[in-house]
Formats: C-alpha cells, sequence, structure tokens
C-alpha cells in the first residue's frame, strides 16, 4: 500500500493509491470527518483498527470514491521532519571508494558513519530544486532509500527492526561538495534549503520482504548515473536501526536515508556536477520515481 | 531580562526574573489568560507590544503579584528544540589545538566546522544526565554560549546578524568520544538522550553589549576545568550567523551551540572523563549556572 500526500482543490490532503495506481483513495472518505493533512498524524495512528479499514477501502471492499491520479499534485510525504534527517554517510562499497578519491581527507570510519541533515521544507517529486551555484557550484545527488520510523523505541536490537519501521520512500540527498569539504563536518554542505526530496509516495513496510533488497537508480537528463541495490549495504536496516537508537530515542516520522550507491556527480573523473536545467529522477522499482529539475537561484531574485 | 520556565503546581509556566533574582513574575500574570507553556511562542511572539508589558512589569511600573524562585522547579527554557541544535566545532582556538591531539584523524577544516546534535528532550539545570557508560565511558562537558534565534532569516549579512538574535543561554554540549571518534561524523557520539542541558534562563538580548564577551566557565565537583572568553572565538556570532544562513533559513527557536573552549576532559593528559556522580557546572557570569549530575544509566533499569 502506497501513501500519497497531494493537493486537492488548493488543498493538502493524504490518500491511499488503489492498486492500479490511477486512483487515490483521500483518506478523508475512508475516515469521513478525520482531518488529517500532516503525514505525522497518519503514521503515528497506524493502529491496527485503522490498518483494517485502509486495507479494506485498498482492497476494493468498501464503496470509497476516488481521485483520478492525473489531476492532483503530489506533495513531498513528508514536508517537514520531526528533526533533522539521519543520514548513513558511505554505506556501500563502491561509493565509499569514490568518495575516497573525492572527499578532502576522507577516510573509512571503523564503524558507520552517521550524521544529520537539516530540512525545514522537504521537496516533492516535480518540484525545483533551487540551487545555490553562486555558494557552490558542484551540486551533487545521490539517490537512497529513505526508512520511515513508525513507533518510538530505543535500544533497538536487530531482529526487533522491522517493527519500529512504518514504510519506505526515494530520497535524494543533494549535496555541494565544496561545502561538504571546507567545513571539516558534512552537515553544513547537506543541509541548504530544497537540497532534500522525497517521494513520491511512502511505501508500507508490509508491500516488501525483509531484509528488503531493492534496485536503486538515479538518471541526469535521462543517462543513467547510479544503478545499485540494497543488499549491498555496508550496514543494513537492521544494523542501521540497532546503532541509531542506541541510548538515542527513534520517533515516529523519523527519516533514515540508508546512504547512496555509487555513480555520484563527484565520483566521475572529470567530475560532472548538476546545473541549471538539469533533471534528476531517482528510481526505487517498487516505490516509484522521484522527479526534480535544478532551478538556478539567486538571493533577492525570487 | 531573563526568561525562565518553571514548574509550579505541577504545571510548566514561563516567566521572567525580577531584577533582584528572588522571583519570578509569570508571564500568565503579566498578560491575563495567555497559557503559555512553551518558550518557542514566546521567542515567536516576541514583538513590540508585547516587550513593552513585559518590560513594564520588569520594572516594577505594573502590580503582578510574584512567585519566590526557591518555591519551584527550573526546567529547561527550550525543552524539545525546532530542529537538531546547530553547533559550531573548535571554535577557540586553544581547544582546537587539545582536540587535535584527542580525536582520530582530526585535521583543521578550511572554514569553521558545523555540526548538528539531536536532543528530543534537552536537561534543564538541576536534572540528571542518564550516562550511557555501557555504551561509552568517555563521557565528557562541554561549556558553551548558546545564541537562540528571535526572528526567521536566509543569506543575513554579519552586520545584521544581532537583528535575528532573541538572547542567550548556557549549554552543555555532553559528548561521547569513543562514538564521537568510531562513526567518523560526530553527530553520533553528540546524539545520545540526555547529552544536552541548558539553562538555567534565556537572557534577552538587551542585556548584553554585541559583540558578546562573556566569560566561559565549567567545573567538575568544584574543580575549575574550564575558563575563557567569548572574545577569543575563531568565528564570532555575526560571521556563525552569516555562514549557517548562507543558502539555510534560521528559524525562531533554533538553538546556536557556539562552541568551546580549552579544558574538556579529552584533553587532559591521561583524559579526565565524567564518572557517576559528578557534577558538572556551566557557568556563564551574566545568565547564571547551568548544573548537572551524572547518574549512570543502564538501559531496562530505570
Amino acid at each position: 500500500m502506497k501513501f500519497i500526500r497531494f493537493e486537492m482543490a488548493g488543498k493538502a490532503e493524504i490518500g491511499i493509491l488503489n492498486k492500479e495506481e490511477t486512483g487515490i483513495l483521500p483518506l478523508s472518505r475512508i475516515y469521513p470527518g478525520f482531518g488529517v493533512t500532516i503525514m505525522q498524524q497518519v503514521i503515528e495512528g497506524a493502529g491496527e483498527n485503522e490498518s483494517s479499514q485502509l486495507w479494506d477501502a485498498y482492497n476494493g471492499e468498501t464503496d470509497c470514491p476516488q481521485v483520478p491520479l492525473e489531476e492532483v499534485k503530489v506533495l513531498a510525504p513528508i514536508e517537514r521532519p520531526v528533526h533533522d534527517i539521519l543520514c548513513v554517510g558511505v554505506n556501500y562499497r563502491d561509493h565509499r571508494e569514490e568518495a575516497a578519491g573525492a572527499l578532502a581527507d576522507f577516510k573509512a570510519a571503523p564503524e558507520a558513519v552517521y550524521f544529520a541533515k537539516r530540512a525545514i521544507r522537504i521537496l516533492g517529486s516535480g518540484e525545483a530544486i533551487e540551487a545555490r551555484l553562486d555558494l557552490d557550484d558542484q551540486l551533487d545527488y545521490e539517490v537512497e532509500l529513505a526508512v520511515i520510523i513508525g513507533k518510538e523505541g530505543k535500544d533497538i536490537p536487530r531482529e526487533k527492526a522491522e517493527e519500529y519501521i512504518f514504510g519506505y520512500s526515494i530520497f535524494n540527498d543533494i549535496s555541494s561538495r565544496k561545502l561538504q569539504n571546507r567545513h571539516g563536518q558534512w552537515f553544513r554542505g547537506k543541509s541548504l534549503d530544497t537540497y532534500s526530496a522525497m517521494g513520491p509516495v511512502i511505501l508500507h513496510k508490509s508491500a516488501l520482504p525483509f531484509p528488503v533488497e531493492v534496485d536503486v537508480r538515479s538518471y541526469v537528463n535521462g543517462e543513467k548515473r547510479q544503478d545499485s541495490n540494497t543488499r549491498l549495504f555496508l550496514a543494513d536496516i537492521p544494523k542501521i536501526i540497532e546503532d541509531l537508537s542506541k541510548g538515542m530515542t527513534l520517533e515516529p516520522g523519523d527519516i533514515i536515508a540508508t546512504g547512496t550507491p555509487a555513480g555520484v556527480g563527484m565520483g566521475s573523473n572529470p567530475p560532472r556536477f548538476m546545473k541549471q536545467g538539469d533533471e534528476v529522477i531517482c528510481e526505487i522499482p517498487p516505490i516509484g520515481r522521484l522527479v526534480n529539475r535544478v532551478e538556478t537561484y539567486f538571493p533577492g531574485r525570487t
């Protein structure tokens, strides 16, 4: 089941896609009077009772009027995250090798690398990356599988990790490589406004066998740049959840970006960074395609 | 003027300290019917009109009944930050030198170092640090001046930085040195639950001449460990606000921890980390003293 956030008649709504992926069943029609406009409420309320009503609607067992997908504007499933996005660095062997060549003073850490990425607003599929090429012209893409936490947890053993997951999405960890290099820690080069994109949907965890093995790909202007599979993770999802939750509470709505495989722009020789007008597509087949275009933005000119 | 968050009759309230610092003027009495329990609302609402009423009360020009300070429990001024805490790394020359000796693979970055620190809840003065010595016994303190952002801003030039500040507090950036070292990026070793403490108050910016030159000190079990002054910053507050806001929106309630001077536990030879029962005091004289005790905590034993 795929959760989608969308705009209809100027208002944000949340729904689920029908099986054919042609129409949306808005939650406001499945649960009349339930005025949910942010995904956080859906994630926090995702208990057994509500799920059965949702599944009945999804399976066509209730007579819920649908909205044609093509008539709505798709929004980021989570627009404003509950905390900064939790990111895993260099989590595919091939990307670790290309990063070692491209990042100043890069040295493989003895354990998995975790950092935070700030986003006051996450872009949805179809929205423009407002590229600040005036600050840093080394603009890069990173396709990643995003794990959405569904339940509060701390000191979660790896065997129980799946219980704490709500679902999965596609994340583009848009990066400013000069800023990432110059400021020592990666946070600054990862946290510019509009440098986080996620969507087009959140796939409920029940749709994917665990451990998750999905293809992870990106394309720039139609040319394939990244093509890997999450089975090649250095730290797998149970390990990531076990690690991060050691002494640190994970909360419903937390987003974990699980790292990107080889093929980013800084990994090419010479590097191939994104420029004005480029279209980047991040693709994870069971979830969908996240499409964003680069629009150069200068402060003072909106 | 000092803003204080406190518990009275089991309820969180916000007030200002009287001039003698013996009593609190609760905002609920200055503005009857104004049920403010979180500082975020005060910061966002800090406009000209409200300020004049506050100042009248502070100056004893209105007849507002006070609560004796000794009768309340002090709470963290901001308990749940709007985003992860924005931190400046190695921002005093002497601490940069001790860090270079103690942190694995440390190399001075060409520009100021920024990283994020997660806190689902910030400790107030008097609350216990729940030390996870089972995960990492290299538990360290870092006294820092915290800048609280008061107004949304982006691409803020250094000359205008002060306009965007609401006030100042004292921050203890409690750190797990093994985790900080082992995971490459610092986020993980900085973000354990209860490893952020702030308070006891937020000092309104009007109380400090700009640029801010205040003493910054820490004590462990009464022994002075850190003693410096913010005039020794490598990157000063205008520079930090200018840097961080380049392409990244700062929001009201954002907390910027401006870095710690020399004298942390990892800087001693041999290192002197905190252990069960230790009391750490962070002191910035015009603001006050932030006191926290280390209580070793084991998962499963609460």
